[in-house]
């Protein structure tokens, strides 16, 4: 069964007036569309994970700002501004620190701050075209990537991941599994192996989904297994995401990468970053730049049975990301094509990211 | 707080002729001792894994068979070999693959084999010696593997470990948990790493809980954070423990364990394996001859929020085991001393194991 034509990530649904996204806290076991009309429940949706993935929570701060512009009840241009600005400010707060989310909003602000002599319908319509345009283009983006990443697979093989950095991360394709969907358009048989993802548990809840419901032969491996699956010539590329890259390649993603690429290394499996342009981060020098968010001991003590998991006096250590080093980057993956080591001059060489 | 002294892994109650076991499947949350009399709550305890480890086991199962042994209605000889058989052969079922078990009622039988011309009262004194014996000796094995160990271990040290070689798998000290516990009795101050071990979470449940108990600073980690830990330079040895050892010093342990040796190498952090010299076959060649149990999916998928937690549709794959390649460890502590690479002759120079 192919589900993929039966869910969308994140949608503008044109008659409703209503941000369509797919509940992603109730997978793999109930698949839910919610139709988000008002500002404050798409506020809720990006803060409680219903939406989440860089690109996604972007296009859907998109359209949920055009939305809430739609709601403004203003004539005159400046009063139209303030309303606007103030559900801007607000929606910019419900995932702190996610990149996409502030720089949607301000690409959408930029519209109306573009239109400041145009009537409000006309401002309305470019907000509108805007949010779609964010949403059309992260799809291009991704299957651009998916289209270079694909000349790095063959039919037949196996392939590992780690988190989640597919469609329900963004629009359509992903980053990380755009290039296997590809393969898979292509009538490749592939195996692919998902990482757990503790704590969070991002591989086994969201990327079994997603590929199963494509049709995609995969199997899901605790954390802790990679090492063995690959000792059994079982994987013959590594494609992971990328949540920040610096100047030098060095590549922040979920925590567990740096070791997944440690190993792929050690067996001599190629390892893959894919990432949009706009991921890479030339003012940061080298990986150790980048700082790594620690978040709460309950994500790894409390998930189960509802009791503790951990002894009361134990400490917990809890980053969700780590760095890889761009030593053990086979090849690095964007929409404009593949970077091969060393990294750093065709980085630098990249086209400014001006979408 | 120190709680080591309020708790015995297993032990006998020479009073109320009990085993004494703390019930393992209540840790962390809660410290419940169990006070077995008759044999079918002997196996019950082996099976539902309230006492687990092998070491362990093969007490539990001595003192049980002893306890049994008294309960048997015979004057003659004959009359009380068939039900001790009986009996001992009822136990042998409890773990159908834990050579420690078969080990400690074999020893058992021949005891009673050996005094076949003496009453049955001299043969219930000579299986309480024995069982006995059978702890104590476990005891004085796993604290020579701690005193050879401790030689690695320097004041002030980070150390790292997987799954649960611990006191709760033996009687006391452990074999992996040996060392950092002589350690700490010198007044070391240690850090240690536990990893939490998916899918069944003995380093989260059992090594935290148990350090923690006797003052050690324990900070539990998703197995997949061992690489950060490791980058951050927080570690400066790992020590496991061994499920079975092949004769080239290749180490099967818990899942994960490969992984962990690979990581040590690439952080260049000395990688320990502790052992009694009964876990090591050498009639197994390599560790491509030790087969890998494979587990049910339910350990992976089924563990959370009461929902599954995995497409429905996808694939698992749940090794209980793995192998580290003997050139990946940096020594191996037994009993008799710390062995250094190449493993080969040195492990064939090693005293028969006759215990």
């Amino acid at each position: 069964m192919n589900k993929t034509d039966q869910y969308e990530t994140v949608a503008l649904d044109e008659e409703r007036h209503a941000l369509l996204i797919l509940d992603q806290t109730r997978l793999p076991g109930e698949v839910k569309m919610l139709a988000l009309t008002d500002l404050e429940s798409v506020w809720q949706a990006i803060r409680q994970l219903q939406v989440r993935g860089a690109p996604a929570i972007g296009v859907a701060a998109a359209i949920g700002l055009y939305l809430a512009a739609r709601q403004i009840k203003a004539d005159r241009y400046a009063e139209f501004l303030a309303a606007f600005t103030k559900a801007k400010d607000y929606l910019a707060t419900a995932r702190p620190t996610a990149v996409n989310l502030f720089w949607a909003l301000d690409r959408m602000a930029g519209v109306v701050a573009e239109h400041k002599d145009a009537d409000v319908k006309t401002i309305l319509q470019h907000l509108h075209d805007e949010a779609v345009a964010i949403r059309v283009e992260d799809i291009a983006m991704c299957r651009s990537i998916g289209l270079h990443g694909l000349q790095l697979i063959k039919d037949g093989d196996g392939l590992l991941t780690h988190c989640n950095a597919g469609r329900l991360a963004a629009v359509r394709y992903g980053t990380a599994l755009a290039p296997i969907y590809l393969a898979h358009e292509q009538g490749y048989r592939l195996k692919v192996y998902a990482d757990e993802t503790r704590p969070l548990l991002q591989g086994a809840r969201l990327t079994s989904w997603e590929l199963t419901a494509a049709g995609i032969d995969t199997t899901v491996i605790c954390d802790n297994m990679a090492s063995q699956v690959m000792k059994n010539g079982w994987v013959q590329a590594i494609f992971v995401g990328c949540d920040r890259m610096a100047a030098n390649g060095d590549a922040c993603n979920k925590i567990g990468t740096s070791g997944l690429a440690i190993l792929a290394r050690h067996y001599r499996v190629p390892f893959y970053v894919c990432l949009p342009t706009s991921t890479i981060d030339r003012k940061t020098a080298t990986g150790q730049d980048i700082p790594i968010e620690q978040r709460a001991a309950t994500e790894i003590t409390g998930l189960w049975y509802q009791r503790p998991m951990v002894a009361e006096q134990a400490k917990v250590y809890n980053p969700a990301f780590d760095v890889v080093a761009h030593d053990l980057i086979s090849a690095i993956i964007t929409e404009h094509g593949i970077l091969c080591p060393p990294y750093a001059d065709q980085i630098a060489a990249l086209p400014a990211w001006s979408a």
